[in-house]
């Protein structure tokens, strides 16, 4: 879950993002894209991009959700929001109007893993925002007053998106299901009662620890010259001091799961049932190479889009489903999810969606996959990858929830030829070592019942 | 869930402490209970019982694992372990071998609240029990040789105990599963991953911060003047110097459950299937006056012994079940959970059984209980506290577990008339608001299916 500052761009970036997880972007045959440190520890990776006059700068910081202190849940995500308030050098709104009045876009959102903050403008006003963001990084105001009204937006924001929405409210008890020690069993948005509780002790230090140049990465992409923006990062960036070294981002882990769970939420606004089941995998940092490309593939070929045999099978074929598929969300700093979902159409019921969606998996598991859709998977995911190049905030997305994840520059040029040498065997073992119902967790959405019923 | 060091009195520890949470000891006509601190902030209770010369000496150290840092589960069991290793002053076994040569017995015990250490002895011994416990309070020696085999102790016990035990195994994933955020979701012997990386760094920051006197209830139950025992505690416990303050057991929260949660473990080693379901409550530290008062009481009707609903209606009437129960673990520091579980006999299945439990609770929900069922209930429970009086180590149980968790002795004393004033709407109350099914979460342990069924 990705949550946004600002609404209206939320939904958007929500879909950038899930989309960047499946199709990357990488500089192959446009110039070559430069890495590099400031002396402050901050990391700036340029991406040049000539086709238009237009810039992406994204500041990622390595502090997620799932870095949280016991008991803060939510702070990162209202730190995101602290950060349009004002600093000791500009009021509050300033740097929002800044880019208005220049015609540019921004905005910011939080993951489990990692904050990011972003803005769309002119070359010529790239050295004015990491002006801004260098700004904010450290010269924050946090009054009493600012903590007190922003954190009645998060708790508006929680009531609006999560508690009146029954999908947003089961979704997160599965999450706090499947994850049974690793922190992403919390809710990115936090639980309310400890929202309530976030104070400006809390957030200071929150501030004080992780928004630092050593726990940033700058991603710029666009029409720009790469020395040129070594020489703005270091005028504006460059200034801020070091922090204190962070420790490593080593968190809870998940234990061995021995048991199927189901967590059901029954609620009269549901009006089509529907069901998801994930499991616990590798992602590509806690993978053995290999696996998690298998693991791309298979939701692929399994269900990642119309071609797909969920899609083909229950939608087209048996006319039973409205909707099925599946996805793996392969960019995260620790284990991560493998998920398939379903919901019938007409008169089908939702335990025969269920049981085809098993049936799939069984046939996957026990036949494996052919060559020949293999190819057409490799086909579509890399040629994904190559539309991804035509948006340049896709790019910038993918190398920066890349690094922020474990990840480095190398790691996303080669993501095309290491989806090209998954085999056929290594899909059919991710499916037989994963996809273990006995060992799996499935959310039903289910409409009120009749009484008796 | 109850650890305890060594495994012969594990059982009967257990079994004591689940007897002292139903019936729970007080001193009424015996020699007033004395309650007073230390200079250090070490709190002394001394409950005379001249019947045999005997006492009774525990410490109750207020540090559980629910208290444990992320990360680092099974810390506070580890901790228990070490407590019997050599001090500056003794060598290992050296205290165990004294209260052996007096003809004693002691042990120690780990819970999600506390950690307990108690010994049983001739009164002219006390005065040596306090020091040797005095002693190992701040003088253990911590090797990195003594960490690295006492951990292959807690590892192998964790083997035994727990992954090579079906229920053991499920029981974990279902307390993981109802407590989505509170600690009590996780083991008190901890995530092997993470036991396995427990190292001296972890243990000496623990003791460091947690076994001081301050953060200690001694209780003695016996055949001692309390006057002498303030002596005695003065002249051993009252050297060792007051720790920093620690800091408020203010631990994250439960959300508000929203759904209905199963896990489900399926076993070859399973010959009789059996369920339970569990609900988030308060607990007598948490409750409103009477509430968790009227909880006990309600477990007690439901299915506290075989003159309960549910063992008359589904083991004696209806015949279907071997078991049927219900419990309340009322002494706990944050919110706990209530409790009804069955299995089945003969040709019963176990979903009969379950749906036979549910009506039960329905029917309360509905009906509420009788009076004379009510006075009943309260008769055989405030008739239990006076038997347990009988029990020297019960009694002193009682006391320590209570004010480990947030009560005071008058709590204790002052139990069995809060409890004579329950009504019987106040029941009907907590089971309406409370045994709600679409907020629950059951645990099914399920023999392996013969193919195809």
């Amino acid at each position: 879950m990705t949550l946004s500052t600002r609404g209206l761009r939320a939904a958007l970036l929500a879909g950038t993002l899930a989309l960047a997880a499946q199709a990357p972007a990488w500089a192959g045959d446009e110039a070559e894209v430069k890495d590099f440190l400031l002396d402050n520890g901050m990391e700036v990776v340029v991406i040049p991009d000539h086709r238009a006059p237009i810039v992406t700068h994204m500041v990622w910081y390595k502090i997620g959700s799932a870095d949280e202190p016991p008991g803060k849940s939510g702070i990162a995500h209202f730190f995101e929001h602290l950060m349009f308030k004002a600093t000791a050098n500009h009021a509050a709104g300033e740097f929002d109007r800044a880019v208005a009045d220049i015609g540019g876009s921004n905005n910011a959102f939080t993951s489990y893993d990692y904050t990011a903050f972003h803005e769309t403008v002119p070359p010529s006003a790239l050295e004015q925002m990491m002006g801004f963001e260098a700004d904010r990084m450290r010269n924050l105001v946090l009054t009493d007053d600012v903590i007190k009204t922003e954190r009645d937006v998060i708790l508006e924001e929680r009531r609006s998106r999560i508690d009146s929405d029954p999908q947003a409210v089961l979704d997160e008890e599965v999450d706090a299901t499947l994850w049974q020690n690793q922190p992403y069993r919390i809710p990115v948005i936090g639980w309310m009662q400890e929202m309530q509780q976030l104070n400006r002790e809390d957030a200071k230090a929150f501030y004080d620890t992780f928004y630092r140049p050593n726990n940033a990465v700058v991603i710029v992409a666009g029409d720009v010259d790469p020395d040129a923006v070594k020489a703005m990062a270091e005028r504006t960036y460059g200034k801020v001091a070091r922090g204190p070294d962070l420790r490593p981002r080593i968190r809870p882990v998940e234990p061995e799961q021995n048991t199927r769970r189901t967590v059901t939420l029954t609620d009269a606004r549901v009006s089509v049932p529907s069901f998801s089941t994930q499991w616990v995998v590798p992602s590509y940092h806690t993978a053995k190479p290999g696996e998690a490309e298998a693991l791309d593939l298979l939701a692929e070929i399994l269900g990642g889009d119309n071609r797909s045999r969920l899609y083909q099978q229950l939608v087209v074929k048996q006319g039973i489903a409205s909707e099925a598929g599946a996805f793996f969300q392969g960019t995260m700093l620790d284990a991560t999810n493998f998920t398939v979902y379903g919901s019938p159409r007409g008169d089908a019921k939702l335990s025969d969606v269920e049981a085809a969606v098993d049936a799939e998996i069984a046939r996957i598991v026990r036949d494996g996959v052919t060559d020949d859709e293999l190819e057409r998977a490799k086909t579509r995911y890399v040629r994904s990858m190559i539309f991804a190049r035509d948006k340049q905030d896709d790019m910038a997305n993918m190398y920066g929830s890349t690094l922020a994840t474990g990840g480095n520059v190398k790691d996303v040029e080669e993501w095309p030829d290491r989806i090209r040498k998954v085999t056929a065997g290594e899909i059919k073992a991710a499916a037989a070592r994963y996809l273990v119902l006995d060992h799996s967790t499935t959310g039903y959405l289910l409409p009120q019942q009749q009484a008796g019923n």
